[in-house]
């Protein structure tokens, strides 16, 4: 039985989602028919639009539903360059964003003019500020993550929004590793912003909180000028076209209604066990060391510094031993790389390979966690003696 | 209980995709984790894509899922626009085209500075192939219906092929509504074709036989340039990023699988039920027209016109009497304008709005027939009586 302790790649499906997965499939039609078959899979599709806006705490139709994060942020950024204001071409890109992210904007430099506009993070992997501030002044667009995908420091997400409104910016926030781990509220960051500048669209994925993979949402503010991604028919005010995927939809909005309600004692309790984890490790590894925000992060991530043990090597290790971990983003995690978010924190090329990304979730028991407590010491003496650039 | 004869909006999910589904769902593990949860998904993903490849006859490497026939078209055609030769700036769209290809290019050239090269369907909605040979000449790409979704009509697949590989120009093929019904191989077409012309790309959707709504393919050959329209991971070969969604990959192959095997059997036991249909219709309402091709159609197409009587009026006068079918194209279904393809056709406005499209199914019983042939009669005669701008 395999140890899971990666559920920022992807959580495991819950069961409530599955049933309601299965119950909304049963039910037959295209929820653009207009006969009354086609009603009743609007009907669902639309009650699942309505749970999941007062989720994110957005209105029902604010919601579009994507096929996942990767899909939100893609028509986010490239709706939002396509509707920019005429003779502005800046992108305000906080380093360590997501690479749906990353590479979304340096296609856009690439092939459409823009202009990539940096943003450093501090130390704890946060977003200065001040620099994002200084970037705002002209752009056309700002994106900005709510709590970094791997080291899980949380942004400030109310005050990156203030400051783009104020700079008269149309803003994306990428939610989909905050969401359903930390409060996301569409409506409050929006707050006093002006027509088309602030924040006016938000991410959010499914898997990454037990929904199904292959179902996410991009909020929508009505003022916002974002051009669609995929052409072909009305749905959804006419910003993603293709048959709604009524049952993911219906799943997902199961899926996020559990992790909201348990959200805060689900909080409590993967942070004792994940500052549990982080208490043994450098108690038996004395010079490993906890990336990131201490406090102020994703509740069950710890991003561990293991000096002179090769990240892909102890999860190889870890992984003989029946725990699945994670180096950094699984989306790149093919590709043994140093991680962009720990570089951009300041750390050598070496150090960010020396890294790991355990994340808990709704199935992490204790055990688990003592399970990996008592792998890693072995596991990090092994990388260490297999070598990896340098000794400690 | 709703008779359902419109199962080419999207056909009723089947059992076995379903058990597929949830099977796969169970697993964990995001397929791009290089941990053995995330290769246990992968192996799942992988074999997913050897059977669907197997089963429109292409190389497992040639299959790039997506989230259905939208996203497919989409990708396709804008990714082959992007990667154009320099100077070429021709699209060669037949008439009746589905509104995500006529969409997609329509976009193309409003924004992209694409030309509209256009092909006449003949009286029956088939493409005709000296029209099309004759816009192909110089043209950036080309795309085309394997069956036409409305009508029915097939097309000359091998044909089209053939003439855009003599031409020297890379082709599309929308292949959603023809999968699982007729013949495909996306093989057979592409054969001797030169690298980078002719059939490049084939269009492939989940939910239109009996797969889950939210999956479906596109198939690309291996010397075809297309670019990625989805950024942010080196998933599928850089060209459609974001984590894959193997339980609705593996439920797409369980249920092309089924409808594969029984593909010729059920050919023949729908095209009698359609028949059926289409003789009792004529013999009770004697002006009533099947449209398309009679022999050369999607097994399970009956698409009528009923002069004098508004195909929006019948259809809610059959939904009125549990029985739903179409006016035609789901995705523009709740709009009340007449069919584009019917116009194509040489049909006047009028009579493009007073068509109906009944598709019959792996769930279609002789008993769901007769009910609807039963409910024609007294439909027509209300819908007629209603007043539709003319009277027969």
């Amino acid at each position: 039985m395999t140890i899971y302790l990666d559920h920022a790649a992807s959580a495991p499906l819950r069961p409530e989602a599955a049933a309601a997965w299965l119950e909304a499939s049963r039910e037959v039609g295209n929820a653009s028919s207009i006969h009354g078959s086609g009603q009743v899979a609007r009907r669902s599709l639309e009650e699942a639009r309505e749970r999941l806006a007062s989720l994110v705490e957005a209105d029902p139709a604010e919601i579009v539903f994507t096929s996942g994060g990767t899909e939100s942020i893609n028509l986010a950024l490239k709706g939002m360059w396509t509707s920019r204001l005429p003779g502005t071409t800046g992108i305000v890109l906080p380093d360590g964003e997501h690479h749906a992210t990353l590479d979304s904007v340096e296609w856009l430099a690439a092939s459409q003019g823009a202009q990539i506009l940096p943003v450093p993070l501090d130390v704890d992997g946060r977003i200065g500020h001040e620099g994002f501030c200084d970037a705002l002044s002209g752009a056309a667009l700002a994106t900005a993550l709510v709590a970094n995908n791997e080291v899980g420091t949380l942004n400030d997400a109310a005050g990156l929004a203030r400051a783009a409104s104020d700079a008269g910016v149309p803003l994306h926030l990428d939610a989909v590793a905050a969401f359903g781990h930390v409060p996301v509220s569409f409506r409050q960051w929006r707050a006093d912003a002006a027509p088309g500048a602030g924040l006016v669209a938000l991410s959010v994925a499914g898997h990454k909180i037990g929904a199904p993979v292959g179902v996410g949402a991009l909020a929508v503010a009505r003022s916002a000028r974002i051009a669609p991604l995929l052409h072909g028919g009305r749905q959804q005010r006419g910003l993603r076209a293709g048959t709604q995927d009524v049952a993911g939809a219906v799943a997902f909005a199961a899926a996020a209604e559990i992790a909201l309600a348990e959200r805060e004692t689900e909080a409590r309790r993967l942070a004792a066990l994940r500052d549990g984890l982080v208490s043994a490790v450098t108690t038996t590894i004395p010079d490993a060391r906890l990336l990131g925000d201490p406090t102020r992060r994703i509740p069950g991530n710890a991003h561990l510094h293991f000096p002179g043990a090769l990240g892909e090597t102890l999860l190889f290790l870890l992984d003989q031993a029946g725990i699945s971990v994670s180096t950094g983003s699984a989306c790149q995690a093919g590709v043994a790389e140093p991680s962009h978010v720990v570089l951009a924190m300041g750390h050598d090329a070496t150090a960010a390979r020396e890294v790991l990304r355990i994340t808990l979730g709704h199935t992490t028991t204790p055990a688990d966690v003592a399970a990996l407590a008592a792998a890693l010491p072995e596991a990090v003496a092994r990388a260490r003696g297999a070598g990896s650039g340098r000794r400690s």
